[in-house]
């Protein structure tokens, strides 16, 4: 199961493990380098000098050429995440949050692999204009900030497809691997999964999320905060408020003082499923168990095999 | 390219026009059938003796056995609607918008297939227990009424199929044969396909209203009127002032009267592009051209081949 995209970044799998926050450190993108995805460290939970230790750690083993690093560009401190991450000797950069045009020549310059995340047609052309890889095509579904446009991925990904020339990866509610054949036959050349890999074994997420990802039904998560940012949260007690404000037409600066600050580390990191931020996919609904980062490879490329044997047989 | 499903309702291939308001009466049902799909009357814009006469035409012709009814079970007059389908002979029977559980038996005595349209797992449950034949698992793109948690076709679909033992049918954001082929490798055993024919040439609906579909971008509709009853509609200045409406958090009083009567019939049938409602689904950013339904079927199943022969090169 090979594509163009595969190739090039050297992954036995079209399968790419997202750089999350508070989930996503050395230890999650090795173990998905090892099953063969390619692992990404998500910078967007970590200070330059603590990102610089994951990435050593990783670039410490075997699998070092198939760990990436994903950065938020709207972190204030962006300019040092990509010094370090440049300086530390990764080459396969995912960014997202914000316009790859600024940092994008910095990152061809030092010959990487630069792919950005992308909600709508018209940020996937702008991606590529800035000279981008390869762009991700994320849709509603998907856990943790969102797109405005509300575009889900079943109908973005064939779109981008279209659009552009440069590889698309699919991203947004896939957890299993029938959701892997689909995002391939929409013309993704991989696919970028993230909450699925965000309760395994060896995701820093505290227990107390990895399980409320395992308890999740279909209707449990929100797209929500959304005059700040939209954001894809389990619904708790907190993700309910930030609804019933949005319901009632609270104001941006509501929101903000709603939000507060580091509720994302409180809900995946240390573990408050009623105050916290628990961000989640809508594929949360198909995730039954905690399994290892090895384990969730081994099914998706069953699923995957299945399916297709299934459809062939039609 | 045949599933049980397809077996069962006697269709060449498994796809199912949608019975939608103002676009499918007799003349879609009858060239969608011809062309090798099963047609559906939508019975949701029709007084009883409008849908007798145009079940009639329907029956008239060579394709009567794939030609079925969709009833929407919230008119106040849904029981003439069900005696007159009935009298007429119909029998493959899709309802929606209510629960199938009142008036499932009528159609079972009277020897139907009855598929009803869910937009979670809980109701897919309810309709399987209620005695439905299949579900149709519809999810958040889709055009028109639509369900209150929001999940999209690739999230929902694998988990209905998870969730109950009769076979699902895949709607929502479809247009295309790579999706088809998607919303297969997902587990349906057909899909339901809207805006597509809503916008043919045998459509019923204004001119107008197909331009505004083949002119729709990836991000042209919002859902809206979320507390009356959600519905997706193409952005005009109609829509525009709902959604105004929606987030300074306008009450359901409020979006009641902003709705006022008859808004789909000005949009759809009357081509009133900027105050009637232009129910569309995200699929319309895919459609570049009114065509016939022939020739929508006859794309499909090309490029739903040309997709399985690119994944099986993979």
């Amino acid at each position: 199961m090979k594509t163009p995209l595969s190739e090039r970044l050297g992954i036995k799998y079209p399968i790419i493990q997202a750089g999350m926050v508070w989930t996503s450190g050395w230890k999650l993108a090795v173990a998905s380098a090892r099953a063969g995805a390619l692992g990404l460290i998500g910078a967007g939970s970590m200070k330059p000098e603590l990102l610089r230790e994951h990435i050593r750690n990783a670039k410490a083993t075997e699998v070092a050429k198939t760990i990436g690093v994903n950065i938020p560009l709207i972190r204030g401190d962006v300019d040092e995440l990509v010094k370090v991450t440049l300086e530390e000797g990764i080459r396969i950069i995912f960014t997202s949050a914000g316009s790859p045009k600024v940092h994008a020549q910095k990152f061809k310059d030092a010959g990487c692999f630069l792919a950005h995340v992308v909600a709508s047609v018209t940020h996937a052309k702008k991606a590529e204009e800035a000279g981008c890889d390869a762009v991700i095509a994320e849709g509603f579904e998907a856990g943790g900030h969102n797109g405005i446009d509300e575009i889900t991925t079943l109908c973005l990904v064939p779109q981008v497809v279209d659009a552009v020339k440069i590889p698309v990866i699919a991203a947004g509610g896939i957890a299993d691997g029938r959701q892997m054949l689909a995002a391939l036959a929409l013309g993704a050349q991989a696919v970028q999964i993230g909450t699925r890999f965000a309760a395994t074994i060896e995701s820093s997420s505290h227990q107390n999320y990895k399980q409320a990802v395992v308890d999740a039904e279909d209707n449990a998560t929100i797209l929500t905060l959304k005059k700040i940012a939209p954001v894809r949260l389990k619904k708790n007690v907190f993700a309910l408020e930030a609804l019933s404000a949005q319901m009632r037409g609270a104001s941006k600066e509501e929101e903000i003082q709603l939000l507060a600050k580091k509720r994302e580390m409180l809900g995946i990191f240390e573990g408050d499923t009623a105050q916290g931020e628990l961000e989640m996919g809508q594929s949360s609904g198909l995730i039954k168990d905690i399994l290892s980062a090895q384990e969730v490879v081994k099914r998706l490329i069953a699923e995957y095999e299945s399916a297709k044997e299934r459809i062939n047989g039609l």
